[in-house]
């Protein structure tokens, strides 16, 4: 059996910029993750796949899978539910594959409950001003919307602490690049890699007796 | 006052290779460590330098600062003394920067009682035949020396539990970049760094009252 892969949970407030950075570390050529697609109660967009994007399916089948412990974390956002299928992220983890999931910091905190050993990232903002500016920066939303929004990314900032590291969104390339050594060093921590040595360790026991 | 750097403690058994890839890794040109020069009441060698090599001293300074408290650990081997001093590793850590430590795996564990938030890197061979073979390659030992050092090294193997991380030094030139992507990594974890975004977390905090 291969050594069993990370779990990666990707997270920070909204508008932070969580999606450009996961989207940029797919894009990058030696990236070794796999994504955990989100399943969503919500509609599919014209430009959207199925599978691809997100797992599109109802209410109903998204209640039945919650009742039955098939969902690792989700939330309801807007009326609709957004959540990661556990079947999926144990057997890619089974494979010895990383995987790497971008979500919600509260979906985050559920995953922390069930799965402690995983990697919690945490991408923040360089300073408030500057999530203000970008959370404006759509142009779509009012002002209400918008203090709104600075309120919830507040309060998600604050849990911060909750988390294994912090990495901060200066400058897209470089958030890529500290994420992808977080996860590289990772790989190096003692509690998951003494399996490999425990031959040695065996032998050494034993011909020491 | 600056950020305070991090306690790297490299270690790992006799004839592993220590020495070699702490060597490449100060001779590779964006290493960013100050390097922990050890205490030793042995004789100085032709070709070692006072201060560069070690601090060369007498067993009745050595003893003094270790009644006094001033060495983050020590070891007696072969009858001399061998520790590193205390206050070059605090002042280098509070001017925020990184002070690495090459030390034996018993120096480490006392290091690891003193400063539990240190850094601790195991450098392990890939397996034994290959330490032996090591150990032997020197060439200038007996078959009992061998046979002791091989001993006591598989002792120290099974202190890899200990450590934070575990490298396999099967090239020095890999060993180097792992040992340099943990460090890189660890500057990002949240108990490090959550101080700089405390300034935001504060302002967070009063807001939303």
């Amino acid at each position: 059996m291969p050594e069993r892969g990370l779990l990666i949970v990707f997270s920070g407030p909204s508008g932070v910029g969580k999606g450009t950075v996961r989207a940029a570390i797919f894009e990058s050529s030696q990236h070794q993750f796999e994504y955990s697609v989100s399943m969503t109660t919500r509609a599919q967009r014209p430009d959207e796949v199925d599978g691809k994007d997100y797992f599109f399916t109802t209410r109903e089948d998204f209640e039945e899978k919650i009742k039955s412990g098939q969902m690792l974390e989700y939330a309801e956002y807007v009326g609709n539910y957004y959540g990661t299928p556990l079947e999926y992220v144990n057997q890619t983890l089974d494979q010895g594959k990383d995987v790497f999931l971008e979500i919600e910091v509260q979906g985050a905190l559920q995953v922390k409950e069930k799965v402690p050993d995983g990697v919690f990232i945490f991408l923040t903002p360089p300073d408030l001003d500057e999530l203000r500016e970008r959370l404006s920066g759509r142009g779509t939303d009012s002002l209400d919307v918008i203090n709104e929004r600075m309120a919830k990314a507040r309060e998600e900032i604050k849990l911060m602490s909750e988390y294994d590291y912090a990495v901060v969104n200066d400058e897209v390339s470089l958030a890529v690049a500290r994420v992808k050594k977080i996860v590289e060093a990772e790989h190096f921590r003692v509690d998951r890699v003494i399996s490999r040595y425990q031959t040695m360790l065996d032998v050494a026991t034993q011909t020491v007796k």
